[in-house]
């Protein structure tokens, strides 16, 4: 949508009324990973979709939620309210224009809370429910089938299944300096007994050294292409099925 | 910045402390320019400011305050408050990692109150000044020789000025749809006898029917490669003097 | 602490700095359980930690985010920000008076992320990190091998976890009303189709017509008293190894 | 209402409009009062009153505006604006359920701006206005003459009446430790000479060595007994009247 | 100090440190004192005790908080909180100068709740304690002895009290449009009854047709003039032991 | 409006609907003029314009956005946020007891931000469009024809084309005080160089040593006469065009 004119616009609404909105963040993603990560994948997993069902996409918001990544340089984000706000405000003027079915597409967990807040808080003010979903497969997503490639057992960020994905879409990707996750030196017997079962603010540092949550060196184009594409056609298959409801 | 990884980033922070964060909009730009039009230029500016001075640039943020674009599809717009807590934010994430001298390059007219509201705001909190410019030449600002080769009586939005340089900058451009202003035709007596004296909240589609203000068929790829180069000249000047102090 | 004068938590805080702050919520729990359900849960493995510990323990909040809930009558909720606004707080109090380990003994599920963003800016504005646990046992959380003596193959409110432990912990329960989950009539099978995979905005009615979710009628008390057991005692421990820190 | 089903809720509101919602405060009462004080009597008398009249009772609010005694370990308190919004949206929950007479029954003196503030926007924002009344007796309020009894001079926070009501209501009261008002040592010839005329923010501290004001040691269970028959009638006068409105 | 020019405050702060701020409203004062009564008393007040202590005087705040007049033409009101910041905002700037004594002359009633909780939140973020005071006489406050003069029963909104005043200070008085208090016809038995011990929002409409409460007609110039002496006389005493602290 | 009773406010509103609300600022003006010069001037001129079109005038709010003119004692300001609520508060209210036409009389260029903020507000919520106007005469404004007596280079404020204004209004004015521009002495060459393309925060007194931009040592007060004479000529008649609409 925002590389049309607004004539452009005004034609496509007259017999349509789905958006894509992708959403992403601006945050460090390992030693090999482009601090863009997600944003980009948001972008490009809209475009692709978008190609296919000839829906339109909003520009992406390329910040997000990442007060827990503040410790590596070069990473940006929004308080809580201030992003809530900003989803809550850019819906309302798809909303405005006339779409009825506005998916956001969102490439990074920590958004997801933000997300669900403002969702809410439109469907309160507006009636209109919008949907959201997540950009990259998981195993109860969309792709489950395809995420079985993954070795890693454990993961989550800048991992063997991101990297994968990164290698297939074409960002750019340092796979020399890939490593995987390193618990930092100083965590405590305290620590590593109650963290599973306690929830507390622990930062991303305090979790890993290298940034990674997973096995990023076991990534392959192969892998992320195989995801790729079994996530843009499942979303694309949900996105024909929302036109006709 | 948004294309390196932490350790990049950390490297660079190593030896200095300068940081581009181009900031745009998403809002009608006539019928002939893509709207994501003023988020485009101020990347692209900062991208060929940054080229020349080995400065880095954040991501863009491609929303801004277009509420008075609101009648025209497609535009996106954040409220006043919203968006000064965005900017404030962003840049005190960037005073976070450690940039001093923090360069925000706005493309958008709009966006120039809430700017200036967040930056007095983080001079309080912080005590850090924030630099604020405009990614367009202006007879005031930047590149004004260069704004000479301009004919148009008046301008100001998606006009022979803005659209010379989109022409040069490789934005999408749709030529033969250009239309330069016309009066809305409800325009009353009152409204064109008093307009320029008072102030009132009049939104863009009461002023302009194509949605320009100014004559867009009178842009050449020429006239935006000369204020394009002048632009980035004078910017990269004024960056290097900022390193210097 | 609620039951106690100020000279008395003045004695306690010279020796001590831990105290448990139980928070719940007033809504629909099926049509067997009394609403004040979560926070009488809540107050009541407080009072069996403090108790074994000899923690002191705050009054209990008996309001929480139960929004999605509303269409059941009865059902009391406050609005996110509020609810992180109460938090932050009320733990800033204890805080305020010597207490350092703060743990926020939640009993309902839909308060977690208004604690988690409570706890967070806690963290950035005092420097202090306060623990918060389920009251429930679960099958990642606190008394995980006790929940295996329940059958149900989904469940999560009103079920026959919380109402083995209500049976046990002399909650009001009437047995001879408890229904299992139910699905509301009006469902679509674009619902059912996409509902796992798509997050939106979905209120308690729109998933059950009872309120339930899980199957209540094959609650026991001994099955309650296990698991009150079992988490009551791995809590105690929490604590303990928290005091020694 | 909390110990209710949604069913039996759902039921009462079909005959029935009327609920009272206690609210209270966690501060200190002096040395020989539980810090629980107004909650307690709030719950208490509002339990009194809805046995007599069959009306619904919410459950209590057991934080209030306490700001004023935080020097005395154990308060817990809430912002002013915090506390507004938390008894608006409460009251407008017990709204949305389809109560049309809410008695907001209060038992803390330093509440009552913030209820008035309340109440106000609700009826701006609603229509409905709300009714608030306080719990304790008073010479202006409910059960004046049962406050004859009353020999203390002044009084109004843990003194004679307060201790007597709460040895006749069952509260924990510890009559040994009671001590009545003392001056603390380091006020100046100003305060006394300007106290009473001028408004400045005073703290409870500065005003009371032992936390009460009055003197808790001529208290009995008589007294209390009286006045709580006395204030429970009245109230209850109100509550049918207002049922019949 | 608002008819000083910077450097003459300047010379005044270097030897001074106090400073009266006056605080009025906008709302109808019976049919017949003008609208600005209370901001022209307090300024009229300011000034006299200004002259007699040689302290400085700033400039009136002409509104205030009158929401429950606003059924009457021509009155003017900011919310609670936006004039909570009013407060806040203007007496920090006086700390800011190097004012450390700063006594808020209120003429007002319906302000007090809003500078109450202005002060407190200055003393919590400057750790400077401001005072505010009564510009009109009152039984209880400045010019005590000299309310004895007063004969109606019942008084406090342009009633025989405040009427005399205006008289002696030369406000816009209109005698004969003078009308005591009446009450509208609309008055229910039920508010009869229990409006005297129930708190609900009552707005001035519905409590009096005329706008006053009290008997105006009973004014004189006299009994003015020995209720301004009597106030402005204390006051500086109060001033002047103020400056000695 | 402000010296009306109710009953006349509410004769006037059954025949007219038009209303001035003038604004000013309490801030330093140089050496030689009042601090109130704003409000005072917005005032007077609000009061002939009254006088010769028969509108009503509401009280004039003496304090503005002043926050760049914070190191001159005396100076005092609102915060931007705080300051839009007071206007749209203010106006609001006029809108609710009838006025329709609302014209809010500026003298203080700080405030335009503020105040078009708060205009854009007003109409999005109550489709009410507010006129705002310079009370002060300029080269675009009113008055234009009148500015050309004026022979200073560079002015703006405290200068030569507004101490004439004082002069012939009768504001408080020290001419024997009076003093031109003066650079501070810190001023760096980077500031000289980039100070007028780019936008920072930059504070008054780091601009003016004197507080004045202009030579107010020019002034006098024929050249008031004619300015103040042209500038209420030319509001009236837009004043009378707008009654019309």
């Amino acid at each position: 949508m925002y590389k049309m004119t607004w004539p452009e616009v005004k034609e496509y609404l007259k017999e349509n009324d789905v958006v894509i909105f992708p959403v992403g963040s601006q945050e460090q993603h390992g030693k090999h990973l482009a601090e863009d990560n997600d944003s980009f994948t948001a972008t490009e997993i809209a475009k692709r979709v978008g190609e296919k069902t000839g829906v339109l996409v909003a520009p992406t918001l390329p910040f997000g939620n990442s007060i827990h990544h503040m410790k590596f340089p070069g990473t940006m984000t929004l308080k809580f309210d201030t992003l809530v706000n900003v989803y809550k405000e850019l819906c309302k003027n798809l909303i405005h224009h006339g779409f009825k079915k506005i998916v956001v597409m969102n490439a990074h967990g920590g958004n997801t809370s933000a997300i669900a807040q403002a969702l809410r808080e439109i469907k309160e003010e507006t009636g209109i429910r919008i949907y959201s979903l997540m950009a990259f497969p998981s195993p109860r997503g969309f792709g489950a089938e395809s995420t079985k490639v993954i070795k890693q057992e454990k993961g989550g960020h800048a991992c063997e299944l991101e990297t994968s994905i990164e290698l297939y879409l074409g960002q750019r990707v340092l796979m020399d300096k890939a490593e995987k996750w390193k618990q930092p030196k100083d965590t405590t017997a305290f620590e590593e007994k109650w963290g599973s079962k306690i929830s507390w603010t622990r930062e991303f540092h305090e979790i890993t050294e290298t940034g990674s949550l997973g096995d990023p060196t076991a990534a392959t184009k192969e892998k992320g292409k195989l995801m790729v594409e079994a996530v843009v056609e499942e979303i694309s298959a949900f996105i024909e099925d929302l036109k006709a409801t």
